[in-house]
């Protein structure tokens, strides 16, 4: 256990793929502001499968209650609770696999560590589903941000080796329009072709791909992060692994700094428009755990996703034999494109976290 | 601020690169455990450069002194308090950089984010220095993990694009053996010597060269990790960022990831001496956030070190003009070599707090 | 904000008294208990006004749903999500109050606290309606402690003077039935009777009293509590200061300690039945912030409510002027009768933190 | 364990009675307060016994040292530890409570929870003298608090039924005088002489008393205190039970509230200067568990302290029998003129981190 994350701006995430729903309460939102069921819902549905060629079948419409917290149009400072209820629920296929671990999947280590008590349904906890939680909550942080200029674009610069190269971070506001027009969250419109062709493609045989996304701050001031354990890009880091799939976070160049001479990976500084402003960003905006006030830029790795339908070897865990399992239905062959709402949402909590703790953002908004 | 680390095995470090030391307060280490001074200092003699060509002259004898928790020999359940006062330090020249931040350095983030008031001589908090105290804090860790039989190696896998290939995983008391005998602590020797060379070169014309790490955890029981936030990939990867000079962390194949199949990730689960097992182990250990009882394998990229010889351009915060700085003096032309100690101690100080939590490490020894 | 209590046994309330409903997450309950929406409802029926004579005559069903957590009738180790929809609700009047603060209530500084935008409307998340949440939650530590034999008991020891006196406290069993007997709480009939009469006087004429409650632990292990802060009889108190009203609490003699010697206090050590006790319990079960192994006996004293009938003087916050305030409507005239299960409850939540992170209490049961 | 207390103003306490020293960690000090030893020396000389007739010999200088967290005179923003290393330490004749734990004391708890590992001279750290790192924070706490207008003052009430009645709490600084002026730490001179009179004549026959302190903090604003768990009272409670000795808290008129009306109890609303006010303070100036604005008034009750050198019944952990125990030594007969300097730090250690928390006091002083 351990549901939830942030000090003073707190989400506690609960609920399953296959139970009553999923939700989220975010205690310590700042009071006064101005918020209503369909904030949260265009984030939500910015996480929904678009396209039925690369994408679950299952059909949730994903509405969003607010339980509490909101008050006359306004958050209150009380705890916000949101729910959002599952529907679109078939739960018989998965007692094959009660006892016989998808490889790739949480399905083992979820046996060992509660005993057999798990809700395996759909993965129970360790689904993707959890995530809608996640994007409920963001959806408030990102709220929050917009109100202090901070925006957050996260976008697919990798799959299967299809990379997006084609694209510009300096205007944060075309990147998003450009990556929102991509079926698959790419900011290089060829790119962002061929990777549906891919993706399509490996859904048709049964098989799935990962990625790489990239997540692009703007706007944030310098001074955020809490060293000596707290720092920003760890925070970050440890929002962006909670996410299903996640299997590395890099910061600006990332592990290609390993071949890089300290002459032309620091970022000299200068001066521009009156401010302090790196000429490079190779550090991806955060420096000793601290924001420096350039575009923060990470990057995170997908795994493909476990569920495919080409068979695979497990284990029996109460027979206790190698057994070959196969999957039918179909699954997202790539994570990406839903992933990244996620991601955004993620990094929105630790930041507005962050922005409360440095007394960036006040407890009551006016 | 936020100096601790970890739940119940929680600690606090403090001190600055040339106040008057820097220390450690472990809380929450479980009464019973033999320790004494000579536990600690094998392990912050790890962390001291070994080779003066390759590494900063400051030379530090780092005797560890234990203040408090330890009695007749044993620790008594109250807080550790482990204090290495500093001792060869030349403050005098840090007024240079006091309003002259170094490029890469955390100089101007902790002016900004501290009002001036931070204790720049050295980089104050922000400096490596700060690591002696996961250092200290980590032998204690690294003993109790001894006592389930769990260990950790960390190894220097790539300086500069030269990599390390020529190892082996599967037998970590002797991966443990060759990574001490080299200099540079990597287990390939032909890669070790190379990578030497390289540093001391970089090291000669004042400039300085990133590096990539693997930290390898053995025998961990499944089931670590606590869902949805607390995951034990997550809990590493913060756990690693505070580490000065850290940019990405990933696990198992990493990023490789972004360009595999399902079909060819997913490790397969079968048996072996009656335990599942997993027959590849692409996913490094850890699936959902949880220790699946295959070895952790991460990664982590350490930034080329910013202290360089060669001048640099920054900015004058008093005059506020573009200014150049050249830093006179030694430094570490490569910072992997003392920092595979550290990553150590800094998986240790997860892995125990994890173990804690799940009830494997009791909180009495016997 | 911070609508959580506790480390590894982890609650999180929400609501307000006049919205949707009321709710709580509880993260970290142990895996393998058999749980159903009754256990909880047993629970919260006996915090439910109970004498029309002495209580409000809103009559809420409080009928409660469990959204997630457990899984064919077991808990899974996930969060469990309660809520109480409320359907009693009236909150016109309400208006009346919104800038002219009740005295004695947290009218005025909640406005103060949150500028304004707080859910005034029945005192929202100052109202005595959120310990519905607390009693669902504390329903789940019940149950738990009652797999370690351990018991808790609350009564009602005086009100307004009234004192109970003959009551036994040796056998919890038959105290607990008495106490369930009598309609105010109270152990002991005659006063019982007593108290009865007078809180009935006492709502007649729009007024209220207030009242001391004594809880008591049975069986609890000896050592339990973690020192030097998060002591036993800390977090209990902590715990009870968070329900509206309470404003003391006192172990054992508790105050009567400021007139006795060391001689008379000190609670000697004996043997009986092969264990360690102690001949007298003056400390309240308690020692240097750990459970001793005795009972621990504490009494929290509730201040009279603060909505009366009888007019009073407040200020008018928009106009700032001193206006008289008429409340209608009718209100418990005395706490204590409900309050004892939110005590109950409250004193669990934390017994099953400290257990869990003693480790006596397993996070998988079997 | 659970050494340290707050959530952005941080005090982790280590060291035993017997040991190397006593220390504490203050993480999250706000940088720019100009602080130097003698700052925290002035609080600790308040500790310290001043009147050997009713005070243990052990005559510690009690010199404080910052080993961090302070550069140029005034705080960094990093850690501030500071440590008093133990000197007049006779630990031998602890050998005879080893397994003969002293009614009243710790002993056998810590015996039993550590399982015999604990450092059992003088108590260890369940000893008063733990409380020296407590004052040392709290001086920073209490400067921090007096930048704005904060005030707390302690002092004696009642000292086994001889009570403090003649005193006047609406002049807090002429208040503090008078408290200082009297070797018991009580404001009315004639109760001092009398209880000074029955402290020396209990010591004398090797008998000790118990009391009660008052706190009383002015000038605090309106709204400091995080429902729903997080309320002042209960922080300032939990603070205190952490004091050795502690065995009851109360606000306002306390547990007197039981036998009061609510017509009696409600404090009135008013204007008085342009501020909203109460005429009465029964509720102590905490409402809903937070501040007011009125002054906070509170009591503590302290237990005789249980070393006595009249002979007691005890039990020997190894033989298993019951024994009697004579203590020879000194010891303090009355706890209480010692402990008026922990209860203000302990409440001024809370109230700043309330104060950071709510966005009151800011992270960096100018």
């Amino acid at each position: 256990m351990s549901f939830s994350l942030g000090k003073l701006f707190r989400v506690t995430v609960f609920g399953e793929s296959h139970g009553v729903g999923v939700g989220v309460v975010v205690d310590g939102c700042p009071a006064g502001l101005n918020l209503s069921e369909s904030d949260i819902q265009v984030e939500l549905d910015r996480r929904r499968p678009k396209n039925p060629e690369i994408s679950t079948p299952r059909t949730e419409p994903d509405r969003v209650r607010i339980l509490s917290g909101v008050f006359n149009g306004f958050t209150t400072g009380a705890p916000i609770t949101m729910v959002v209820f599952n529907e679109d629920v078939k739960s018989d296929y998965y007692e094959l696999i009660r006892y016989r671990p998808r490889p790739g999947h949480a399905d083992y280590v979820a046996y060992v560590k509660y005993g057999g008590f798990n809700d395996f349904r759909g993965g129970g906890i360790f689904s993707g589903r959890v995530t809608v939680a996640m994007v409920a909550a963001g959806a408030i942080a990102l709220k929050l941000l917009s109100r202090f200029g901070i925006k957050i674009v996260a976008h697919t610069v990798n799959i299967n080796g299809i990379e997006a190269r084609n694209y510009d971070l300096s205007d944060i506001n075309s990147l998003e329009e450009v990556v929102e027009r991509s079926p698959i969250g790419c900011a290089d419109p060829k790119a962002s072709e061929e990777m549906l062709g891919l993706v399509k493609k490996v859904g048709e045989v049964g098989d799935s791909v990962g990625g790489i996304a990239e997540v692009v701050i703007s706007n944030l001031p310098p001074g955020i992060g809490e060293p000596f354990f707290d720092t920003l890009d760890g925070d970050l880091a440890k929002a962006f692994f909670s996410i299903p799939g996640v299997k590395g976070v890099e910061f600006g160049v990332g592990f290609k700094a390993a071949s890089m001479l300290g002459s032309q990976y620091n970022d000299s500084f200068s001066l521009a428009n009156g401010r302090v402003v790196t000429k490079t960003n190779n550090s991806g905006g955060i420096q000793g755990g601290l924001s420096n006030g350039m575009p923060v830029v990470c990057r995170v790795v997908f795994r493909p996703p476990s569920s495919i339908r080409i068979p695979q070897r497990t284990v029996d865990l109460i027979k206790y034999e190698e057994v070959e399992l196969s999957l039918s239905g179909r699954y997202d062959p790539c994570i990406l494109p839903r992933a990244l709402p996620v991601l955004r949402s993620a990094a929105a909590l630790v930041l507005v976290d962050h922005l409360i703790i440095s007394h960036v953002m006040p407890r009551v908004l006016r």
